[in-house]
């Protein structure tokens, strides 16, 4: 048990604010960690004390693992709280920061190692008994090591170049010969495009959805806090995410709840983390993909639903107190949708649209949250991610909670760069979105079927 | 069962725009009828359509019955929502809008009528079995009978003036020498300055905390949705309230709980309603006073513990459903405080400070609420009362929530007029405050003891 009297914050935009309102609340002194190109943000004006890191480029700044450990030393904090991004998943640093004699507020390195590694992080599911997507047991060899895996896993399949990543080096085979056909093919592509032929086989899910399931561990126990459905993705990007996955049966999510809790506590898990899945919409079965070893931007829903706040029970376990809650302390309410306000171009393919905010109303009232470090006057800077603001919703229930986003969209006014703000107007408007009906590309192909529709009509 | 298509929303400032929002949530037309003074305000701003009902004072505008009705019927609206103060406690006018074919966003006028009436609504209650003050039967009329009626209550005892009022008019004997001697005294005084000479005896509760119970009613069924303290009050207004109310025991609250919904099922109430109590600290008893049969300022922190919209509530009841929640349906959650923030000069006996506001910068994040009409460049109006805004904060229990209170004290900005934040800040920090030991006259108390110790500072 070692006390944080003084924490370093080393995050910046929302996330640092989030964190100094959560640790001013607990009464610590707050110490927040910037670049020079954060010098006017709010969470920089609010600290208790600000240390600027110096040049605006993240690499010199926000991920200056030294500079950021002596900063920390030099100011007496006893901790450091990683946000998201930048250093917070990153194992070394987290080590290093031990080895400095501070709190890392996050889990143990060694599982942020562990669970950095996509095949050590299934493979530690697997042995968990928490499901996976099925495929080839590695890299398919042979025709005959291929076609004997897909008669297991079953047809349509997906071949995957081992070296790709973010959707590339895929294609689908839908029957043994075009399998038969593709493999040399998928194998040769490879090669060519990454330097490496190695392929293998996975379920191919027509229709998922990304759910993901929030836990809390102290090392000894650990607790799920429900799940979020983050299927509304714009090229991977999460932009809107709601908590529960209403497309669960209940069954269905408390086996999926329970999948969480085994892997986490048979890791001894120290800290928030997340359980990614995808959701076969088809068969309603569900395969763990991924764990992020640190806040998530999308917290904010699960601390709607549940009551809770995560940020305190992060720092409250980084101090070394048992869980916060027992399982059964923790029950849901009602839904919640949080929606990321972008300061990007939804006209010109999202392009960042940094610069000065000339005006800024945000909603207020019943089930209305804000995080955002925003303000009339403030300067975008052009250096990092563009997320501006969460704009966070609980209702009774979902279609009061889209009828709130409704109105709660009338009323905020983000102006002097562009922003996604009409964007998330459009699609709150379609049929899909209000029926819950859509998967992880879904939004791709409105976009796309929009394009062509407009451009048919201009024709 | 009518529908509300279009919604007359007769009320201003924080609770018309409460109103608006959860119309429009549900999808209704919002009319806003409004004085000549509230043109600039964010209600009407809002709106989808607004009446100028003319003169700023609200005599002619927004208490001129007709008027209203008149608006209503134009703009083709069903309904009525009175909000609160105004004509939202008028049997009269609530018969009006039954009889102009309109739906009355409120109780049955009857009702209205019936509870408005003190001593009818302590009649009403005491049939219902739920505990009044005791005192003697009506008035005393000889020392005899007032002995005798002490007897049963118990000394010290109040001599109350029947045609005082607001703490007028009021003594307290401690023994029967003393009563026999003020009886004669108490009915002269009243005699002088009231016209009547009429006394009644009151049992005298030296620490009383003010606790009010939140109920619905369909007309059929009746839940409450837990309870408020509202002993924080300055001159019998209330400044500060919490949900729950920490001081009860859980035997002493559902007791009390189950009072309320007695007397709200056995006069058939249909809508949404507060049943005022006060609590006896050092006896543990409660007593209902009286009951108010609208929406009360104070709803909010009930909404945040139990996860309601109660304004939703009373506009489906209102439409003739049933009640939306089952008595099982309604769990609390946490705790909640609401401060009222006044325009007002606190350094200057609560002088009302109306003016324009040069800047406002709300407080935002994980568990704030902010209910205001108020924004930057608003003028307030001087004619109505000084409520601005409401500071509503939710967590996860009374420790937190004093604290997240603190923090968004230190980033709530309001600038131009004087406020009462400043009187909130100093009152945060006392330890009575803090330890939630503290009754119905205690900030009276403690202002006196503050400039007294002030006053002594400077000699």
């Amino acid at each position: 048990m070692r006390e944080i009297k003084k924490l370093l914050i080393c995050a910046r935009g929302e996330i640092a604010l989030r964190i100094l309102r959560s640790a001013k609340e607990m009464g610590m002194t707050c110490v927040v960690a910037h670049s020079s190109a954060d010098e006017t943000s709010l969470p920089v004006k609010w600290a208790d004390e600000a240390v600027n890191l110096g040049a605006p480029h993240a690499k010199k700044s926000y991920l200056n693992q030294d500079l950021i450990i002596q900063a920390a030393l030099d100011a007496g904090a006893d901790a450091i709280h990683p946000g998201y991004g930048f250093l917070s998943e990153n194992a070394d640093f987290a080590r290093k920061v031990v080895e400095a004699n501070l709190i890392f507020v996050g889990p143990q390195h060694e599982l942020i190692a562990q669970m950095g590694n996509k095949a050590q992080a299934i493979e530690t599911a697997k042995k968990a008994g928490v499901p996976v997507v099925p495929g080839s047991d590695g890299l398919v060899q042979t025709i005959e090591a291929a076609l004997a895996a897909a008669n297991d896993v079953g047809y349509p399949i997906l071949i995957k170049a081992a070296a790709g990543g973010g959707g590339r080096g895929i294609r689908v085979a839908y029957n043994a010969d075009e399998l038969q056909a593709q493999i040399p093919q998928s194998q040769q592509e490879a090669l060519a495009a990454f330097g490496d032929a190695g392929v293998y086989l996975e379920r191919y899910i027509a229709r998922a959805r990304h759910i993901e399931v929030q836990i809390l561990g102290d090392g000894d126990n650990a607790v799920h806090l429900f799940e979020r459905d983050c299927s509304l993705q714009r090229r991977r990007q999460k932009i809107w995410e709601e908590a529960p996955a209403q497309i669960l049966s209940e069954e269905t999510r408390q086996k999926l709840l329970e999948s969480a809790v085994k892997l986490a506590k048979k890791v001894k898990y120290k800290s928030a983390g997340t359980l990614e899945y995808l959701y076969d919409v088809d068969t309603q079965e569900f395969f763990f993909i991924e764990m992020n070893t640190r806040i998530q931007v999308e917290h904010t829903i699960t601390e709607e639903i549940c009551g809770v706040d995560l940020i305190k029970a992060m720092l409250l376990i980084a101090q070394g107190h048992a869980l916060p809650y027992q399982q059964n302390d923790i029950q849901m309410r009602g839904h919640a949708i949080e929606i990321r306000i972008n300061a990007e171009n939804p006209d010109n393919n999202f392009m960042p649209s940094p610069g000065t905010l000339t005006e800024v109303v945000w909603p207020l009232g019943a089930g209305v949250r804000i995080d955002s470090m925003a303000y009339s006057g403030y300067t975008i800077p052009p250096y990092y991610d563009s997320l501006i603001g969460k704009l966070i919703i609980w209702a009774e229930d979902r279609p009061s909670a889209l009828a709130r986003l409704h109105r709660a969209l009338d009323e905020i006014k983000v102006a002097g760069v562009h922003t996604t703000l009409p964007f998330f107007k459009s699609l709150l408007s379609v049929n899909d979105v209000q029926k819950n009906d859509f998967h992880t590309v879904w939004v791709e192909q409105w976009m796309n079927h929009c394009s062509s529709a407009s451009q048919k009509e201009a024709s």
